[in-house]
């Protein structure tokens, strides 16, 4: 099932995604009763997508991320896999939706798109064993960890560097049913190709990373984390329309623009 | 004015602290009708504060955190001043209120206490103007940047290190009326002084962080900045009380306790 956010007429809602985006009326969205997160029922009542402005899908609390889990992306920045999954936060502040624009930063002149898988927590947990993994994951959706490279290079931490308004484009919906563990992920920037993946090239796995994080902290219901980029990273610049597409997911797409 | 957030009969409330903490009978709080970060008035209904249970006076959606903002404590970790702020976020899971224990967790075997003085922003803002810094600040609290040493030197990013559950400590009470430039700052385990210092020592001054943080990110009523730590940080164990005291304001105490 895949599980929308979305705004009409003033209101957020949530709603079952029905029918192929490919469809010559678009797809169709569900209206939920109810919270997602929680038990829920699909309210008969039907909106096209394109009359909705679409949210991004979950408004995390936080979003914890991955450095380098993948050895191909870590060896084109010139550094090996960590003993240790590095760690870092991008603040609820970050998160954009699908079609909405990243805004270039003003202290940075250098930055990249990083198209990752998001996984989305469902329910509270903290050490979660191995084995009860699934049960904490509401879903997938699709993720851009944009980086302002020169301040990631710059600043030991990398709080401004990735986590700056709108470095944290999430969508275009939750697929709550879904294998994650192969799935081909791919950047373009204005349709052109820039990065190509499979998840199954991660260096640890989802289970790897949801014990890892759970271990020191409570993951929140709409958490988010991000698992890391596939090779490929590079520039982008304004006017730039950049788009995430992950297998049996869909494509967030989000145009960069100049800051007022 | 003193604000506190608590817990009474079940529901969570704000009041203003009345009377003072030596007073023989304590203070007492006058229970706030409204939110303290728009307009309120005090409700005239009093409780003593012996009898609820004080909460963490703020529930942050982030916390902007600063290292390294004080000579001498970057000194003592065999470091120097950065050029920029050394950035990095505390979760909202992190936070723990006062009389709380911290919990010392799993996979360190090296805490250390961080005395810090807490902002605590009162409105949205971004690219705050330096004459506008006052105009975006609530008020002020102590906090203490419970850190795991260990894991800070292992890992490049500093997530799981500073930002496991228990390790932010906020409290008693927002003061708002305070000049935070030189102030008092002292850290006691167990009635035992380690560290001492004075705001006056810090590298960047509070509206210097705020903006610079705010040329980044958005933040929100209720984010709380971290300044940074005067020397003396020094090592927790199970069954210690960390008391962290700030002139003007208060004090701040928690036991580390064991897991569970």
């Amino acid at each position: 099932m895949r599980i929308a956010r979305f705004s009409i007429d003033g209101n957020v809602a949530f709603g079952v995604v029905e029918g192929d985006p490919s469809d010559p009326d678009g797809p169709v969205l569900d209206i939920i009763k109810g919270h997602p997160f929680a038990e829920f029922e699909r309210s008969g009542k039907r909106v096209p997508m394109a009359k909705v402005r679409m949210l991004p899908p979950v408004l995390p609390n936080k979003v914890v991320a991955i450095g380098r889990n993948y050895a191909e992306h870590a060896a084109e920045l010139g550094q090996t896999v960590p003993d240790v999954p590095i760690t870092f936060f991008k603040p609820s502040t970050a998160v954009t939706g699908p079609g909405d624009p990243v805004v270039y930063p003003s202290f940075s002149s250098e930055v990249d798109h990083e198209a990752e898988l998001a996984v989305v927590i469902g329910r509270m947990c903290r050490e979660v064993p191995r084995e009860r993994v699934q049960d904490v994951v509401l879903g997938y959706t699709c993720a851009n960890d944009v980086t302002a490279r020169d301040v990631q290079r710059s600043e030991s931490q990398w709080a401004r560097a990735k986590g700056f308004d709108t470095s944290c484009p999430l969508g275009p919906w939750i697929e709550t049913e879904l294998d994650p563990s192969d799935l081909g992920i791919m950047c373009t920037v204005n349709g052109e190709q820039r990065q190509l993946g499979r998840t199954s090239e991660m260096v640890r796995s989802i289970a790897d990373l949801v014990v890892h994080i759970t271990e020191a902290m409570t993951l929140l219901p709409g958490d988010v984390i991000l698992t890391g980029t596939p090779a490929g990273v590079g520039p982008l610049n304004v006017g730039d329309e950049v788009a995430v597409t992950i297998e049996g997911i869909g494509t967030l797409t989000n145009k960069v623009i100049k800051r007022d």
